[in-house]
C-alpha cells in the first residue's frame, strides 16, 4: 500500500520527485498528492544535442498539456524563464550542449499551483525540473545531471 | 514495511533523494540502499549569505565524515569541483548569494561510490546535491532550489 | 511648450528615458505620459562599490514609493529578477562591481503598468532601468553604462 | 521649434537616445547635437535569431558608414568589443539568442567622438547602443531590451 | 648546446611551453624533459569557427596518441573538463567562437603525468594548453590568446 | 651562451614567457628581445584571496613602472579590460577567488608595444599574463593556472 506524502511537500520538491522517480512506484504517491492538491503537471522526455530542442520540447509539453495558456504572453514569459533557469542549472556555468560536444537525455516535469502555508494566498507559481544524463554523444560516456527553475505565473 | 529501491538507482539519484527527502520515511529506504551497496555518504545543513560558508560547510562535512581523505589533494580537488558545480547549479547563472542580496538555507548530501552497470569497473565517483531555499534574507520571501555536482574521484 | 509623446511609447522606453534624461526638460513630457496612462513609477540615485547596496537601494525605492507591495512575495520576486537583469546588463558579463575594483554612480527608474496594444489585456509588467557611470573609484576614470530588466508582475 | 540639448549630454547618452527615439521628433535634436559636435554616427536595424547576424550587421554598418576604418585592426578590435558588450548587456547573463529560442528585433546606433569636459583631450571613444525587442519567435511574445557597449578607439 | 630545464618545472608549465614555443629550439629541451620524466604528451593544431571542432580535435588527439584511454569514461571525463576549462580560459567570459563571429587558430598541447615534490604520490594529472590567435575570420584581424585546463585523472 | 629569440615572437608570447619562465635563464633572452624592440614591460607578484587585490596589484605595477600613464583614462581603461580578461581567463568561468574559497599566488607580466609584421603600423597594444597557482588556502592544495588579456592602447 502506498503511503501518503507529508502534506507539506512544497511544489518544487514535487516537481523534482516527478522528474527523478520515473518508473519507481513512489511516483504514484507523488502524482496522487499533486492531484489531491489541484496542481497541474506533466512529464516528458527529450534527448538532444541542441539546446533549442530541449527548450522547445518543454515549452510544447507545457502548452499541449494545458499547464500554461500558450496564448498568454505572461504565462509563456514565466515558463520561459523557468526553463532557462533549468538549462543554466543543468549546464553548471555553461548554457550550451552541442556546441561543446555534450548531449543530454532528460526526463522533465512541469508543475503549476499554489505554494503551501502562508504563501498560499499569493497566487500560482511554476516549477520545472529536468533530470537525466549529460555527456559525450556516446553511450555510457555520460553522467547524471539535474536542473530546476521556478517562477511566479 | 519499506519497499526496496530498484537496484538500478544510480549514485546521483541517491544523492538527490537524500537531500530532498529530509525527514520523510522514504529516506530510510535510500539509506539502506546506500549501505547495502557500500557507498560512503553524509548529510548536512547550512544557512548563509556568504557562498564561502556554504562551500566550506560541504567540504568540512565530507572530510569529517570520511567521505574523502582530506589529506589527498586529488580527492579534495575532485570534491571541490563537484561543490562548485553544485553552487553554479543552484545559482542558475550567477555564482553569488550575499553580494546580490540572496540567502540560502540548504540540506546537502554527499555520496561516493561506484557507478552501476558496465561503468562499475571504472572506479569511484562523487555526487553532491544541495536542496533548500534561496531568496531574500526575510522569512517566507524565498523559494526552492536544487544544485548538483558530479565528478570522478 | 512641451510636445506630447507618441502614445505608443512602450513601458520599457519610458523607464529608459526617465533614467537617462535626468534634469533635461524632456523628462517632464515623459512623466506626463506616465501619469496620463496610470503607470506607477519612481526615480532614485545610488552610488556604490558593493552591488548589494545597489540592489537594496532599488528594492527599497520600489517598496517605499508603492511601486510594488513589499508584503507580497510574488511582487518582490518579480522586482528582484528585474533588478538582477539590470545588474547583469550593466555589468556586461560580470555581475560584480567592487570585487573587481569598479564603482557605479547610477540614476534608476522603476515603472509598473500595462503594456500597449493587444498586450494590454495581459496584466501588469515592471521595467527597471539604471543609467550612469561605471569605472575606477577615481573621479573622471569612469564611463557611461545602462542596464535594463523587465518582468511580469 | 526644437530645443537645443544641454551641451553636456555625453556620447553614450546620445547613442542611447538615437537608438531609443527612432521616429520621434526629439531624434532630430539629438542628430543636430551630434552634427554640431563633429561626432560620426549611424543608425541601423537588424532582426535575427542568430547572434552572428546581429554582430555582423552592426560591424558592417560601422564600416560602410565610415564610423570606423575597416582596414585598421585597432578600430575593428575596439568596435568588436563594444558590440560584444552590447550583446552581453541585451542578453542579461546569456550571450545567446537562437540557441535558446530567442529572437531579437533591434535598432542600433553607433557614435564615435570625443568625450566632454576634461576628458576631451583623451582622444576618441565609441559607443554602441541597441534597443528593441527580445522574445519568442512569435509576434507579440517578446518584450523590450536595451544593450550598450563603450570603448576607447 | 641545449641547457637542461630546472627539474622543478611543473606539469602545467611544460604544457604551456609546449604550446607556446612551437618551432623554437627551446621546445626540444621541453620535450627532453617530458621524456625523461615519463610524461605522456602530444601536440596538435586546429583552426575553426565552431567550438565543437576545437573540442573534438583536442579530444581525438589525446585518444589517438594514447594520452588517455578512450575506452575509460573516467579518463574521458577528466580530459573533457580540462578541455572545457581551456575553452573558458581562451574565451575570457564567453564560451563561444563562431556564434559571435570569432575564429581561432590554435596549437594545443596535452600533458599527462605525476606532479613534482610531495604531490608526486598523488597519482596522475592532465594539463591542456592551447595557444594561438582569436579574432575576426579575416587574416591579420586577430590577436593572441592562451587557454589552460587542469584536472586529476 | 644565450641564443637570440626568433624575431617573430609576438608581444603576447613575450608576456606569457616572462610570466612563466620566472627565474629560468631563458627569461634573460626574452628580456633582451623586449629591450631590443623598445617594448615597455614589468613583472610583479601577488598572492591573495580577494580578486580586488590582484586587480589593484597589476594596475599599480603598470602605473609605477610607467607601462601606462596613470593620468590618462584611455590607457587606464585599456589596461583595466586587459586585466579583467586575465582574471576571467584564470578563473575559467567564475570570476571569483575568495568567495568560493580559492586563493591565488601569481607572477604577472605586463608588456606594451607594437605588434610585428604588417600590424606594426597599427599603434601600440598591451598584453597582460599572470601565471601561478590557484587552489584551497592550504599549501600544496593548489594547481597551476594561467590567464591572459590583450587590448589596443
Amino acid at each position: 500500500m502506498e503511503e501518503p506524502l507529508a502534506s507539506s511537500f512544497p511544489i518544487g520538491k514535487l516537481a523534482i520527485l516527478l522528474a527523478v522517480l520515473q518508473e519507481h512506484e513512489w511516483k504514484k504517491v507523488v502524482e496522487q498528492e499533486l492531484d489531491s492538491r489541484d496542481f497541474r503537471y506533466t512529464i516528458g522526455r527529450v534527448g538532444a544535442m541542441d539546446m533549442i530542442k530541449v527548450v522547445a520540447a518543454i515549452e510544447t509539453a507545457a502548452k499541449n498539456n494545458h499547464i500554461i495558456d500558450g496564448n498568454s504572453y505572461r504565462e509563456v514569459h514565466s515558463l520561459y524563464h523557468a526553463i532557462i533557469e533549468t538549462m543554466q542549472s543543468i549546464g553548471r556555468g555553461i548554457v550550451q550542449f552541442g556546441d561543446i560536444l555534450r548531449t543530454v537525455g532528460l526526463t522533465f516535469a512541469i508543475v503549476r499551483g499554489k505554494r503551501s502555508g502562508a504563501a498560499q494566498m499569493e497566487g500560482e507559481w511554476i516549477a520545472v525540473c529536468a533530470y537525466g544524463t549529460i555527456g559525450a554523444p556516446k553511450k555510457g560516456f555520460e553522467h547524471e545531471a539535474i536542473g530546476f527553475g521556478f517562477n511566479h505565473i
